[in-house]
């Protein structure tokens, strides 16, 4: 058994303050699921922490859909983190000319912000007018780290040289436009945390063997959704990306709040041309993490162990696995409902209470 | 300690498939809250499971200036949950036809629904026409369970009425319109989970000593972060609801997931006509439960029980002192950038990584 | 001609301050187009006042299309507009009274409103806690005006009452949450103007002959706008609503600032089981009028005139004809791009400037 | 008397097909607004064509209180323009290598692009992944036009070379992703026309005497909006953009559809550290010509010429006065939401007609 032992108090410091135990949350395993990226090649048995019954079950029944189509491919397409901080200013001339210094200042802000980090890297300096406020995202890579500390400190570095220098009447460190744990459409516009695809084409015998629906209704499906959720203002298109993005991160030790943000995304299913489903995930801001945070408490390094992600170098590896594992579970999600078993499913596996 | 022993396998059935053991997470305690509400009235310790060092320490901050302010009010005021089936038909008149037809049978439906589940009650069923497709919420009330399994049940168990009886081209059970774990303004317009506010007065002396700031400096930084996260298009404005709601659903055997949806909402701060800081927290979507679910599992219980919440009618009692929470954590939160102090508090409570 | 002669200036009293003269904007008309609805039933042609070269071209294409097919069928799914003051109080404790005693006052708030009106109808008041503030949403039928005027009447003696009572710290009679001239996800809940609904079937033989495309590259460029648009938030999913609402607008004298809400919505094309194009089009929000405002002004009569819909009981079937254009244009506009002579056709109809 | 004359037909040739005549908008005139701009600077009186009594009128009175503040200053932060075609392909591995190959490819992007137009210039080539969807925004400078017809034949020439090379499985020019005449969040992030701020700041007295409101209540009604805007999702803050926006539009000969993206943004008011007023606005996309499309037709050239705006090299200008309209536009409305006769104005202007 994985976590039979609490963790003790002295492992602890860091993570929490006050601390009386550990909360236990059950963990269950997924797989197999067949992983084509380009830091994750190979299969893969995905540790996930849930309350839920049926959870676990169906998204090891996509994998198997997935695995036997012959894998899900994996992209990390973009990988940074950021604070936004926002200053403001008495007259619109001083919120403009603040705005059109920073470029030739970006120098300058890279060395005060660099010089406070080992592996914090500033990428960019964008300046946003908003009226009386001036929004500047300080774009980092960040490693294999969520980075936030990293970043807080390096931008608060960079900061205190825009406000000994331009005096803005106020300024704050975060304003809420870097988007951290918050969800939102700014979202996919890049910059906080990893930007990830992934896809896979199913055979319709897979399909119809595994999931006992055929493509067709998987698509109709999928543009039902669509409108849906349009018309209630959803900020993406998708299953239940949030039910496997919290279990994986309570599994392995990732900052669990990062679901508010992490699980905006967009999903498509769609007929491929051979008749087969094509089902692809997108998910702009993935927030995982392979060092720092709680990746080494508890029982989080087991659960990374299993995935081969422990420690430096695999944020990336990390991060494919988890949009392979949502593109399964949304498979196995849409295919539950295609089929009208979802409410089934629930009985079959969840808590036998009185109803 | 909390959690000292590992949950025991059998103790998982209906929660997890394919257990390996359990997950753990650090688990601290915040307090003293003075709540005001309707259903919990008292002096709270709060348990919060993260792994993000300064958090516990940040919403105990919030939670001694409330305190010393005399406490929060707090107030449940929609309370519900819902499952929004789509149906679609192949021409604009079928789809009308349907929809208007919807009223005159809620009585038939109810009969269907309520027939599945003893704690279910169908308080009514709302159809939206969108395009081909129709949209049909069927609001339930659900006592002290997050209620999801049995709001599946009943909504399968009336839809197999419209759908033998208008013979739909396709249907699904869920669209996503409903809000299940995905955030969206449409969350604003209830319905999904408990719709929760919480206020406090906070004198100009509280929020100097405890907080280090001035009331002014607060309301002006909130004024900064509602024009950013208006600029980047988030779906409420606040400072960190998440990393509130994520400890505590850890910590109390909530739905992690729910996290998603639960963390949309709106935060207020302004000067008081007396100098002080009012302020505000409003949460359309809290979901929580205090029966069924994860709430026996492990050390849910334990933690359920400091705060007086556990087993049936407790569930509104459990989430006022979330919503309090909240407010407390956001004041802190506020508070640490307007004294600039953010980075350093995260330096100090944080993990002695390399940065 | 229509509009040979300029408006008299004391025809303008009541429309505009300071009159100076008479914009004018190029005026032409798109048919045949057959509607099935419950208020228009028929042929038309429809006046389109633009600028924009290749407009009227393009919309009369889909309207050969759709009229080709039988017709687009239409319908007024919900039809009332609205204000929403906002109350403010300095405590949760006067928030959650005061909303929680509104519905016993709707009697008395229906009589205040109601002595200033002989045509709006208080429909309901709807309270919504929002922290420290309170939005009371007036919805109003307001016959065949578009009746914002009447409703700020009508809300404005009802807020005296609650004003009066309870003694807010302040209030506003708008709050913007009405969404009047504004776009939003909120205004797919229904309540500022009519919802309507058009759709339509092509076999795919017209699709091919008027078009000159394929039912099934129809349907994936619907596919490539959703995840596109859902990329970017937009608040729904279309081509070009605005153009023919500002063209409609203009030309039939309505409030023309109300494209910024009635441009909201969803248009879906699909294959039909039949092989053709199933297409629809849902607008929450299409705010017009036959009678008040500028209906009677300058050139408006002649082209409410031109339908059918002027005056008094004509509102639902100049909405029904509005939509059922709609959806013509969209398809069109598909056909165009999937065609890949959107810019020649621009070229062709557009001005013969410099490029 | 402007506009005394028809339109005749000829002179419509580009602009509409089928004419029929031209429509006939009510024109008033506004001011004076005293704007401090880089492009305008000096005393303006502004046409605007409305059928909305009251419209004039309140635009006038904050011009009023701007002016004897001593004016507005403006500028225009960015200026381009776009299309963001899609392109589709069978897998995650050709969408990913698609992508990356675009950066080496801009230049000669940019040679097939600038090789169809004399005014246009490719500022950059920006794809981005989403699924099996690739979204690739295209932006140009277009001198003084609106040039989505540039924008569209570049763009169409550009991808002639993309799909020629990479055989996507469709694509299509526009994707919706452009923001073209469609409101959004995304167009906060710049790139649709001119990102254009202005704001003022209003002494107490002359906020007393022009405006009969406290700056105070001002900002109090301020964040009582931002509050209810948020609850329903508004994607910005602001009173009626959209009132000021239209009417300029018609007047100028402006594409009046591109009110659907222009009246997004974000209106500010604040208590200023003397006590005064501060306010201001940001439009994200402001879409304005002062060449091309309708801008020679009718009355255009006799209302652009009021401003000084007429032909190559005015744009800027135009924007500057535009927004600093808006900004007088939103104070004159909360001024007259704050005072209570919001209601009444619109009695005393507007259509005497039986309420």
């Amino acid at each position: 058994m994985v976590g039979a032992g609490a963790i003790a108090g002295p492992d602890m410091r860091g993570n929490v303050e006050n601390p009386i135990g550990a909360a236990q949350v059950p963990l269950g395993v997924a797989g197999p699921l067949v992983v084509h990226g380009e830091h994750a090649d190979g299969t893969f048995y995905v540790p996930l922490a849930t309350t839920e019954g049926a959870v676990v079950r169906s998204y090891e029944r996509g994998m198997v859909a997935v695995t036997r189509a012959g894998g899900a491919t994996a992209r990390v397409l973009r990988d940074e983190n950021r604070a936004t901080p926002a200053f403001s200013f008495a007259g619109v001339e001083e919120v403009v000319a603040f705005a059109r210094a920073l470029p030739a200042l970006e120098g300058e802000l890279r060395l005060a912000a660099e010089a406070t980090t080992r592996h914090g890297k500033l990428l960019r300096v964008e300046p946003r007018v908003a009226g009386h406020d001036v929004l500047v995202t300080f774009a980092f890579s960040t490693g294999d780290a969520g980075g936030m500390n990293l970043v807080a400190r390096a931008t608060t570095a960079a900061c205190a040289l825009l406000v000994e220098r331009f005096a803005p009447t106020g300024w704050s460190l975060l304003s809420g436009a870097e988007g951290e744990k918050q969800a939102g459409p700014g979202l996919y516009f890049g910059g906080k945390g990893k930007s990830v695809v992934a896809g896979a084409r199913l055979p319709a015998a897979v399909v119809r063997q595994v999931l006992g629906v055929e493509p067709a209704a998987m698509a109709s499906f999928w543009r039902r959704c669509v409108v849906a959720q349009t018309e209630v203002g959803a900020v993406g298109i998708n299953g239940h990306f949030a039910n496997g993005l919290a279990a994986i991160f309570i599994a392995c030790g990732q900052d669990v709040a990062n679901v508010a943000n992490s699980a905006v995304g967009v999903m498509k299913l769609e007929v491929a041309e051979d008749g087969g489903l094509q089902a692809s995930v997108h998910l702009p801001s993935l927030v995982v993490a392979t060092v720092g945070g709680g990746t080494a408490v508890g029982t989080a390094p087991e659960c990374l162990g299993l995935l081969g992600c422990v420690g430096d170098g695999k944020a990336r590896r990390f991060a494919e696995i988890v949009i392979a594992t949502l593109l399964a579970g949304e498979i196995s999600f849409a295919a539950a409902l295609v089929a009208g078993d979802h409410a089934a499913a629930h009985e079959r596996y969840g808590r036998k209470t009185t109803p």
